[in-house]
């Protein structure tokens, strides 16, 4: 960190720019939390975008609300774009209105729609945790295939381990993992390889009931249905080990003097 | 569960055995733990082999234990040798002496050794939490390679969405997804794709400085290596869910009336 102010005193920026693109970008979030404004700005900006848009959903709340404050609204639609959903979603949610404004009027009009679709659930339910940037392969796919499309589709996708599956009527038929996918022999099809016998929740679901599950169950990775069992989100397991956090720091408050030495 | 009763007491095992293999074996774990010994050992014998030691390492340690005293020395060594070997530990630990001497005797050398070496680290360190089950690749691999490689050692390691990337002093230089691994081309080298700027822990730092860390950068698997930097061993989210569970717990305890109510 005494690096990083150094060189920006001495007006040395690309040598810091070399020295910031190896670093992890939660840990230039992190950094940028104990500095001033015109500072900090000056090193945003200064980033690669789609590494500045990945320090950018790590900020807290303030951060975040400057940093729109101080960006053209070409910046700001890169941003938007650039970040996982889910993430957009939180930092949307944390802003005032005229920031939401800001936001939304520099989003495309699909992102907007699945914006404002994660934002109309209720707050700590399954559908306000989800992602709907998943990958969900149809069940006559052969591996072959199945693997195709992902090579297609994935690159804007979160991180995870699992595949969905669904049929023609979109109903969420199984799930697949990464590593059966490629262990798989090319020509046998999605739906002879897939596991059928997967846990799944509903949008409205309580987040700490859905926690229960990832514990009980060893999950990485939770599918979200409507009432049709169709396939409408997906939940990671870094999402949940916030819920955990949140929950047991809510149980420790309400459980009081009584309940907390036993 | 009813069902199951019925079936077993119609002496139905045909079909009981029918619906029990399409349950999660996580809920049949939690059924044998009501169950008395003389039924649930009918149906667990009932299972095929590879899903009751998947069955025998969700069974709480009374239950293992009675299991362990009423299978055959050719069972042990089925479940054994099946079981994750972080599972293997975390259910050797909890057995008294003359368990663990049936269950070593009936081990192989090599998964004997592995074990023993788990065994040693002090606990709560990394050491014990991790597993030695995962898949590595050396550096100059090539992406076909690397999949080649991959579908033969796969099946028995720990089902993780991120592999090691190791040069040839065995010291651990990266860390690639099996995203970034399908989405690659064959012909580049792993060297090339891997993500250099990772997190790793040594085999004596503490399961809950490791959870800190799991938390801070969202991560699904943490690799653990030793003062030379080599990979010793990988830590998975799921036991680290555990760990949080844990220390919350100790924390209500720990923080007693003052802290409690804030």
């Amino acid at each position: 960190m005494e690096e990083i102010i150094e060189l920006l005193e001495q007006n040395k920026l690309a040598e810091l720019k070399e020295i910031l693109i190896n670093e992890n970008p939660i840990d230039i979030a992190d950094v940028f939390e104990d500095f001033p404004k015109e500072k900090y700005l000056i090193i945003f900006k200064l980033l690669p975008k789609d590494f500045s848009s990945e320090v950018f959903s790590y900020l807290s709340p303030e951060k975040q609300q400057e940093v729109i404050e101080n960006i053209t609204d070409d910046e700001i639609k890169f941003i938007v774009e650039d970040m996982y959903l889910d993430d957009t979603v939180d930092f949307i949610e944390e802003m005032p209105a005229n920031i939401v404004d800001k936001i939304l009027k520099n989003t495309s009009t699909d992102k907007r729609k699945l914006i404002n679709q994660i934002l109309k659930y209720p707050e700590n339910s399954a559908g306000s945790v989800m992602t709907v940037e998943y990958v969900s392969f149809k069940d006559n796919y052969t591996v072959k295939q199945a693997i195709e499309y992902y090579r297609k589709v994935a690159i804007d996708k979160e991180e995870t381990d699992i595949c969905f599956v669904t049929d023609t009527k979109k109903k969420l038929v199984g799930i697949i993992s990464l590593k059966t996918l490629i262990l798989s022999k090319d020509d046998s099809y999605i739906q002879d390889e897939m596991d059928t016998n997967f846990v799944s929740v509903l949008t409205l679901d309580d987040q700490e009931e859905i926690a229960a599950l990832f514990r009980k169950y060893d999950l990485t990775t939770m599918p979200v249905v409507d009432h049709e069992d169709r396939l409408v989100g997906v939940i990671t397991v870094d999402d949940i080990v916030d819920v955990i956090d949140q929950e047991n720091t809510e149980d420790i408050q309400k459980n009081g003097c009584d309940e907390s030495i036993r």
